[in-house]
């Protein structure tokens, strides 16, 4: 790690159910989320923010859903994804027709890095985003990131396996996480298997909404 | 199981910690809800109803938090409680002096029915409460309670080991579940091993307030 100043990798706007769940078993294209995974949302769904940025429209709920979701895609330099949270293709790339799930113009508008365990070549995106296909692993991804950032943010988007591998690895400044009084009863299960405490963090932020709990977890 | 009307089986006021966990690790005397546990009861303690029934005093907050604090008390008959949640002797009793954490007059005031593997003669306490000691399993101690709670709720206590026993038999039939907004870390968690969609519970009540966010789980 180099000592030039650099942003801190967050996590933000990460919902779980309130059984604990990241996202519903069942993955597929049909259900980016899982079985019952959209139900996570509803806190965010209905924000002015996610309203505009991913449907272009005006309006939109405002107030601390809002405020947490506009923080979610502020001052952000660079993208890590697992490869799940980039599309339900699984083994080797059979071609490169696949180019994410959000279509010609994907919200992220800067470099992206896809963990995988199969190279391909980088796709640029209209709006300026490019996915990076990173097969060495999550340090590398990391430092790639970094460069990308230019001091920015890097916000790791998911999924949880991702997510507990950069945590247990002590990398991961700030999580904000969203908890939904839904139940989705199985799939992938973020915090149970992690001792947070040990890992050092704590909640140093905690707002109630009627449609979620969001927590900031930072270290102390 | 009779067919005469009887209560209902239910949980109350049961909270975990933003990571799932019921109680903290290492449980001991001076810890009865494990190292950290006592943190997560911070939208309970403050609360008129549990001011007046565990301290005997006026005043205390009102609103929300309260009225589940209330409704946790209300019209039960019987009480279901694991060892644990009985106290911290492990294996065979020495003698007959651990009498519960709660002093001469516990907060019950009705017959409390404890799973056991070692038997023990019943003991009758001050303010109506008598502790059962029950060495044949789960729908024993059912029945039993069924039987004291004459038409009465039985309210089960914990801890969450007991729970996941009487909700994987498909016996509760009500859960109130407070999220608090502290990280335990590791300790024993709820509903990460349990498939409560797949056992037929959805979310039927959903208050959220500055000290928790509260849940009631019920079969459809």
């Amino acid at each position: 790690m180099s000592n030039s100043p650099h942003g801190k990798l967050v996590v933000r706007a990460f919902t779980v159910s309130a059984d604990g769940y990241g996202a519903g078993p069942d993955q597929n294209i049909d259900n980016p989320l899982g079985v019952g995974g959209m139900a996570l949302h509803g806190w965010l769904v209905p924000t002015r923010t996610l309203q505009k940025s991913l449907f272009g429209k005006d309006g939109g709920t405002t107030g601390p859903d809002d405020d947490f979701a506009a923080r979610a895609m502020a001052n952000l330099g660079a993208w890590i994804l697992g490869r799940n949270m980039f599309g339900p293709v699984r083994g080797p790339w059979p071609d490169e027709s696949w180019k994410g799930w959000w279509g010609d113009e994907p919200p992220y508008h800067c470099d992206v890095f896809v963990l995988t365990h199969h190279p391909r070549a980088p796709i640029t995106m209209k709006g300026g985003t490019v996915f990076h296909f990173i097969t060495d692993g999550i340090e590398s991804a990391l430092q790639r990131a970094r460069q990308a950032a230019g001091g920015k943010d890097i916000r790791l988007g998911g999924g949880v396996a991702t997510i507990q591998q950069y945590l247990r690895a002590g990398h991961v400044d700030e999580l904000h996480l969203a908890i939904s009084p839904v139940l989705l009863g199985s799939g992938e299960n973020l915090l149970g298997g992690i001792d947070m405490v040990r890992l050092g963090y704590k909640v140093t932020e905690h707002v109630a909404t009627p449609a979620a709990m969001h927590l900031v977890l930072s270290k102390a």
